[in-house]
């Protein structure tokens, strides 16, 4: 079993997702893309990951190349900043790497992106390779080359559109994956469907007992599925000037929630949180049945994720309030993406703050 | 008098150079490069140049865009870091720069720099103007999209290739540079007739009255002829894989003389000194004429550029230990440009570290 996505990137092929259930691949697929032996490589990687898979993957590079060197940042969102951009640095100068050495990035969405930036801006852009091993990561962060860390609590503020020159899943590393980490990672994958395949959509609900089980197969097709949705989006719009953004669909009031959580909320509940809130308002103001609005609530209560906010500590004008000063980073007026139906979503810049503020309010039991 | 030349990025047109008499054409060329109205608009410049130049710009910017803001650095090599990088995102966070607005780098090539980096990872890359306001910005460091800061006394080791929107050359602002600061600029320039183009050199020898005089026409001409040159690298080699390194001819014995003079003495300085310590093993090593080698020396000093060293107060060693050190960083040996006659260049990776400071050692009266 195991799976290969080739991603085009300006028209051109440029990267090859590979889905897999060991890391026995990975050197293999490394010589092919002509990485010499006497080149270095380090693994960058988090407190949670590297006890858990730094040594095997190293086992493997190290076989390959004159030195696999690893750098191991400390967990958590609070880290995805230039300070830890600035300590990979540091490790790359006292290894001496050069710029055909590569880096690889060998965890979750925050060691992805932040991996991905040091290998944009070392010595003006190194190669590297992303080894996602949580759920959302390997659905989303990993692909489409969007790299870069917070600055001064905004999310993503300093980054790069960067491309790596592999991305190699092992799914079997799923199994270590926390249950609350993989139903976060579920957020996206119920997203994905909404925003652009109903009958995915309808499969994700169906096949829920194989993924909560995690079945290889079941875990297998839903992730090589989300990754050609995510694939063929960023292959149409690369730098977010139109389509790519369907995919914030949650997103916009997600954020703001999980900033205002100081990050207790994961990622992946936001964004459930913000799907209910922006399907509210695509029935409220658009053609979004009710009877689908019911239906993804009830999905995404069946995946445990948080649809309603319980005395969060902060008010729905207090979600407003970010949700506007996160925007104003991205147009004068706030971009809110709604569903037409399920599979089919859309941008509007027409909502009203006080329109929005009347879907945030709903998650307020 | 004015003059256009056209930049390609991998084989398609990126932009222009335009060389003109005053700030007068800038925003129309804004206008017919579709920048609206409502766009914001950042002046990035330093203590040196604002005083001078930052009142005229802004006046002509802000006439052409809602917001036309400036965020001041101190001059100086010693504030290209990730630091002043920093200052420069909280600025554009706090006038609420979105991903369509403008930078513009009004100095010499520290500003330059710098302001393409800030540009390349603020959102993951907003558009950026150059004004080169020091000969040597002008014809080396504005051209190519080599953006970057120093990170732990590394020059350049933090950076990424970033293409500007518009190269804007006002070259009466030479009026108001140091002389010092002119003469440095051709270090460059003489650069650039010994690796490309022996004719132009001869015409920088015979012309250096009408060159130190600053007049127009002279300049113009000197100035479209180096453009040229480095544009017809920098489209060849975008990345520095081959040929652009030819363009380092001078830099690695030159970087490692700016380091240890704690930047005392100036980049063209430091390249003038370089060049004669590796037109010295050009002669020694390879076919590079011994009349050729005077000549370059005495042009050099035509122009003020000093081609010894008077009591540094550091060792040839301390050089050789400095450029193995910086070399280090893009490749295992020491890549070192050559020259086989005035205007030809190659690039050898054979000189033996002994053969390097024999060429330094020659600095050394």
């Amino acid at each position: 079993m195991s799976c290969v996505i080739p991603v085009r990137y300006e028209g051109k092929p440029c990267y090859d997702i590979h889905l897999e259930q060991d890391f026995s691949k990975l050197s293999g697929l490394l010589r092919e893309l002509g990485y010499q032996k006497e080149r270095k490589v380090c693994i960058l990687t988090d407190t949670n990951v590297a006890p858990l898979y730094l040594d095997e993957v190293k086992k493997i590079l190290q076989e390959h190349f004159l030195l696999c060197t690893s750098h191991v940042i400390p967990a958590g969102e609070a880290y995805k900043n230039t300070d830890t951009v600035g300590s990979a640095y540091e490790h790359l100068i006292r290894e001496g790497f050069d710029r055909k050495d590569l880096l690889v990035a060998l965890g979750g969405g925050v060691v992805g992106d932040l991996t991905g930036f040091t290998a944009a801006t070392y010595l003006r852009g190194i190669d590297f390779v992303q080894i996602p091993t949580t759920l959302l990561s390997q659905v989303d962060s990993s692909i489409g080359g969007k790299t870069g860390v917070d600055f001064m609590q905004y999310k993503n503020m300093v980054g790069a559109f960067y491309m790596p020159r592999l991305v190699y899943m092992n799914l079997s590393v799923l199994a270590t994956l926390p249950r609350r980490q993989f139903l976060s990672g579920m957020g996206e994958i119920l997203k994905h469907g909404q925003i652009k395949d109903a009958s995915y959509f309808d499969w994700t609900a169906e096949a829920y007992e194989a993924i909560l089980a995690k079945q290889p197969e079941a875990l297998e097709k839903m992730i090589a599925e989300s990754c050609i949705i995510k694939r063929d989006v960023v292959e149409r719009d690369p730098k977010e000037e139109g389509e790519r953004a369907l995919l914030n669909f949650g997103h916009t009031v997600g954020h703001a929630i999980e900033k205002l959580s100081d990050f207790h909320l994961l990622h992946g509940e936001c964004v459930a949180l913000g799907m209910v809130a922006a399907a509210y308002l695509s029935c409220k103001y658009g053609s979004y049945g009710e009877e689908d609005f019911e239906r993804l609530v009830k999905v995404l209560s069946l995946y445990q994720l948080p649809v309603r906010l319980q005395q969060p500590g902060f008010s729905p004008e207090e979600i407003l309030a970010v949700t506007r000063l996160d925007k104003k980073m991205e147009s004068g007026k706030i971009k809110f993406i709604l569903l037409e139906k399920p599979g089919n979503a859309y941008i509007t810049r027409k909502l009203k703050e006080d329109e929005i503020l009347d879907g945030i309010r709903y998650l307020f039991p």
